[in-house]
Formats: C-alpha cells, structure tokens, sequence
C-alpha cells in the first residue's frame, strides 16, 4: 500500500509516537508486533518515528493504540480488533492528514 | 527459553525500556521486529517494560539496541547482527542480572 502521496521523509525527531499496549495473558504480542510493522511499512517517510510495544500484566483483555495522547483504537470502546486499514487510516488522520494511504483509504476493502 | 528462575512480575513501569534503531534503507525493520518478539517472549515478567522499534532514515547501516541509556548491541562497533541468545544474555545482564535464561545460558549454543 505504498503512498501516493510525495515522499518527503521528515527528520526522525518530527514524526509521531505510536504505541500499542496489550494484555500479556490474552498472548497478544505477535498480533501486536504484527500491527506494529504493518504501521512502519506504510508510514515509512517520517511522519511515525517509533512504534513501541508496551506489554501489560495486569490487564484483562486491554488493547490500545496511541498515537502521541491520542487514543486511535481501544478494543473495548472500539468493539474489538481493527482491521489493518481501519487502524492505518486513524494513524494517518493524526499524523498525516492529507495523506493518501492507496488500497487502504478503499473504505470498502477488509 | 522460558526463564527458570522464579517467576515474578513485576510492576509495568518499573521494567526497563528496550529501544531497537534500525536503518530504514538497509530494510532492516522486519528483522529488528522479529528480535523485538524475541525479547518480548523472554523477558515476559516485567522485567522489560516495552520495545520500541525507532527507524532511522538518514543511516547507513545502523543497528543499535539500547536497554535505557545503555547501548548493549551496536552493529558496527560488535560487528555484525548479534545471535539471539547473546543479545538476550545482553539485555538479561542489564534488567535481570541474576535471572537464568535456560538454553540462551548456554553459551555454545548459536
């Protein structure tokens, strides 16, 4: 799903913070990291400069993704895990804008 | 390699923060989320708080892991990408110094 968009890649200290915590018990991780590196794919010009994967022991069943404060998917409020281009156009509505994600701005692909 | 000492976890935010940066150019991300998974397995009491996997784009060939201030695996000054099991007893010797890793302990191993 590469950008259209042109590549300006911004300096590494620019682009945003994105952090997934997840329930350990629930053995989320490899989801996790899996998200995580879907979300460095695509925003590879800069606008994410990091991607941290922050486990959590003591919740029950917690999956959240933030990018900088903002809370862009929360399994319980969300009803669940997001598909991979619902959770990159949330991404890019924060850290991007006016970026076009190609097929995954397509509203109607799963 | 689940870990043979007794198995405490600890609070989230007292482990250690764990800090992978890669070279974009060189497509060093899908192995530097691959050892994000390693130590995220191993280190699953605690002990590692988060991994965060931080690009670096104007690199030529960085590959570095921090465990908070401290640089225990840098590609160029260790020549190369470490074993998984040396960079674990690496970071084993940062965050949990007295913990046993089971088979990463056993040095010959590669």
């Amino acid at each position: 799903h590469k950008i259209a968009a042109a590549r300006v890649v911004r300096h590494a200290t620019e682009g945003a913070s994105v952090r997934i915590k997840y329930c350990t018990g629930c053995r989320w991780m490899l989801r996790s990291a899996y998200f995580a590196q879907e979300i460095l794919s695509t925003f590879d010009d800069g606008s994410v400069r990091e991607v941290t994967l922050a486990p959590q022991y003591a919740s029950g069943g917690e999956w959240v993704v933030e990018v900088g404060e903002e809370v862009v998917w929360d399994r319980r409020r969300d009803g669940g895990f997001p598909q991979v281009p619902e959770l990159k156009q949330r991404i890019r509505d924060v850290v991007a804008p006016d970026q076009h994600l190609g097929h995954s701005d397509t509203t109607t692909l799963r």
